[in-house]
């Protein structure tokens, strides 16, 4: 009886639940919505899991741990959600809720963090000690790695790339702070600010797509570059990374991203080599590969994930089971 | 025969050397210009310390290691000054010099990441997992401390928060870069911006005693702050230390420099608190108590520091054996 772990990947859109087995393969796969109104976000999780868990059993698999991975504020020691806001989640301690559900150890982690980990082990990080990802959706965070040690913070908030000042005298966030960098560099901030400079309603990747001919995208998309390009130089500047990776839906700009970002932080360094700017190569899969790495490393397996390969990881059978194509598409 | 370590200080102007016992306390010191145009620096560097070596030994001690501690590029890993341009040194293999003369491990650190950790053993930062020194004299530099470590960087080079771009659109820095903190807060930037808008050529801690009734001195003291409240949120964003701790001859200002400060990074956030804002218990001996540390434990008696006290390590003896005041004049 083969041993496999699920892993849970928690999105403000879905969840996406996997069991992976100890190759790191996907051998079973479920994503449902996590905007069911009729559900609390929490049940919907335990219905998910209960039921991948009955599925990997009955296939005759073994399971022997969880790993769940979650935007907000995650305390890994405690395997509790401090803070999460699109699950109205406030302490809610998920990692002994759900260790009393399955039966087998659970590890809780933040969503980034452990794509960071997962492209640090597996992915275009690989190999580099000091490593920072820096993830564009909706909004912006970043995982940091120095010393091959995550980077949590005090309060669990270690990251926030995307409220960093890019421009302190800049336009006002949402988050009701002043010139944060995803004001610019944000799927929301680019859709926000191409329509209230009197564009239409488009998505950040159609105002990519508008690039070539569109001057209002072309500055818009310029002021994100500008204010990413001021946090790279900032990381830079304080934790010397080896290497930037980019992940996130708005890093599938590709060279429309990455050739000026890469120009203007070299150019905005005098005394110093940039360090390498790449894209994921785990894509939207790491938060799920990260997520597994956390549950062997909970079963007490740790030696487990060790083995695997970006190869194996993004098999195509993986792509298919998973539902979930690898942002890598330039 | 009771053991000591030799502990040196290299700064811009002075080489402050120590010979250092098994309490902490200085028990021989000796202090010499940095800028003694008819030597090399690193022949004052091997005189001083081979001095302060006949001393103790001719005063019946046993000297088991030395540690150094400079600004610049060092590798502590190799002990290796890779580029310090107050020294002119690039590529100087300090450890192994220093450790041929003296017949002793030799442990080599960057000036202030020895500082950082002096004040997270025994000063403001005691008892943190995750701090930030930041260290504000003619220029700017940080040591950050996360989960206990220090961040070095994949080139030695992390903690350069007085080049991050405080203003990217700002002025032009002495280092080439644009908008950096240091332009606007550190000795050299408040001194050039006072005389660059008119005013006298003064110091920084002029520049502070006229703040009560010289609005340009209150001009060029409201930028400074402004610069560094944006330094420490983007430091808070991103590490989310629980103490940041300033030192350096600029700390000195005190209330002047730490109520406005604390206010303007409180209120620039709007959905955390700001981590404590202190100013160094250990002033401008963190480096040699730093570098003492370094020394025990390239010895091989790690163990030996972890007695040490503030109280012990800034005992009037000490202080006038080293000839070198607290800064905490307030």
């Amino acid at each position: 009886m083969s041993e496999v772990v699920l892993a849970l990947d928690i999105g403000g859109t879905n969840l996406k639940g996997a069991v992976v087995d100890t190759s790191g393969r996907v051998i079973l796969a479920e994503t449902i919505g996590a905007d069911d109104a009729t559900a609390e976000p929490l049940e919907l999780v335990r219905a998910l899991l209960a039921r991948l868990a009955g599925r990997a059993e009955q296939s005759g698999h073994r399971l022997v741990g969880a790993g769940i991975v979650t935007p907000g504020i995650i305390d890994p020691e405690t395997a509790t959600v401090l803070y999460a806001s699109t699950l109205r989640w406030t302490d809610v301690p998920l990692g002994s809720i759900l260790s009393d559900d399955l039966g087998v150890p659970v590890a809780i982690g933040h969503d980034v963090r452990a794509a960071g980990l997962a492209e640090a082990l597996f992915g275009a990080s690989s190999g580099a000690a000091q490593s920072v990802l820096v993830a564009i959706g909706t909004g912006v965070a970043a995982s940091i790695l120095t010393s091959g040690t995550q980077v949590i913070g005090e309060l669990s908030s270690a990251g926030e790339l995307g409220h960093i000042p890019a421009f302190p005298h800049g336009e006002d966030c949402t988050c009701g702070q002043r010139g944060c960098l995803e004001v610019y560099m944000s799927g929301a901030g680019l859709a926000r600010r191409y329509a209230a400079l009197g564009g239409e309603s488009l998505s950040a990747a159609q105002i990519v797509d508008r690039l070539p001919h569109d001057p209002l995208a072309a500055r818009v998309w310029a002021d994100g570059i500008e204010a990413l390009a001021v946090g790279l130089k900032t990381v830079t500047m304080l934790l010397d990374p080896a290497v930037v990776v980019l992940t996130g839906g708005v890093s599938r700009a590709g060279d429309a991203l990455l050739v000026p970002l890469r120009r203007q932080l070299s150019e905005s360094l005098a005394w110093r080599a940039a360090p390498r700017v790449e894209t994921s190569v785990l894509g939207t899969s790491g938060g799920r590969i990260g997520a597994s790495v956390l549950a062997f490393r909970a079963a007490n397996r740790a030696e487990v994930p060790e083995q695997w390969t970006a190869a194996t990881l993004l098999s195509p059978r993986d792509l298919t089971a998973a539902g979930a194509p690898s942002l890598q598409t330039n």
